[in-house]
């Protein structure tokens, strides 16, 4: 605290301490690996991920990392922490859940939607091709059909939770 | 490490240390809040969730819930680690966005084959009205058309990453 008050909040006098060092009353370096992410006017920031995640291994992430990539898992690290503090009990792993849900509805109704388009194509195929040849017509569409549908089965991930 | 040795793991002799007191070198008590969710025999559960959250805060998380969601925050929590471990940038959040992506796609195909059935539908349908209402009938079910477009757009959620 006496540091910050005495104008010392970084090293060389380079500003006021980011909202990391300020919340930690630690002196912030002029290489402080928060103060690129942590500004000192977003103090909420900071505090969020610290309550999550902790400041150490906030801090240990950050320096694993190359430079360039520190801010997008700063984002990404804020995002999950706000969805913990929001969802204590499924967090981030909740929109997961639910997002895989939206998949699966999204395929089936995928797969309907082109199974009726396949279907209607037959009937006017079917309707227009000359008695005789029908039943060959009918059989290659009938294939079409379940081939359609398998395919949006196909690549589904494995829900969370059953 | 000497309580272990000597039997002490836990208190009363309720038999060894849960992977998270024996990771964190503590006394393991009867009331333990790790020692329902991380059995001994599994080690790398804990260590990975100590890793990206930190054991205090581990720990305080599953104080505050109540018992029966704390199975699925541990769950949760494990997923999440998981994920930080694999992509450090993106974690949990990198799924997220791949999963949006991939409604958004979905949404489309929707979008897409049911805009094709109503226009096939309305082919048929005008092939069989009557020359002087086919004005009206293509009016109508063009409204559909772009009523079903609209409608898969709707409730899309905002991307995290544009």
């Amino acid at each position: 605290m006496k540091e910050e008050e005495s104008g010392g909040g970084r090293k060389q006098g380079a500003g006021p301490p980011c909202a990391a060092c300020k919340l930690l009353r630690r002196r912030c370096p002029r290489d402080c690996v928060f103060a690129p992410h942590f500004p000192a006017n977003d103090p909420q920031k900071f505090a969020t991920v610290h309550r999550v995640f902790g400041a150490s291994n906030v801090n240990k992430l950050l320096q694993e990392l190359p430079e360039h990539t520190r801010g997008d898992a700063v984002i990404s690290m804020v995002y999950e922490a706000n969805a913990r503090l929001r969802d204590p009990v499924y967090g981030c792993v909740g929109v997961i859940s639910s997002l895989q849900q939206q998949v699966g509805a999204l395929q089936n109704q995928v797969a309907l939607a082109q199974a009726e388009v396949v279907h209607m194509r037959l009937r006017q195929t079917l309707a227009a091709a000359p008695s005789s040849s029908r039943g060959l017509v009918a059989s290659s569409l009938s294939r079409d059909i379940n081939h359609s549908q398998c395919y949006y089965y196909m690549d589904m991930e494995e829900p969370l939770w059953s």
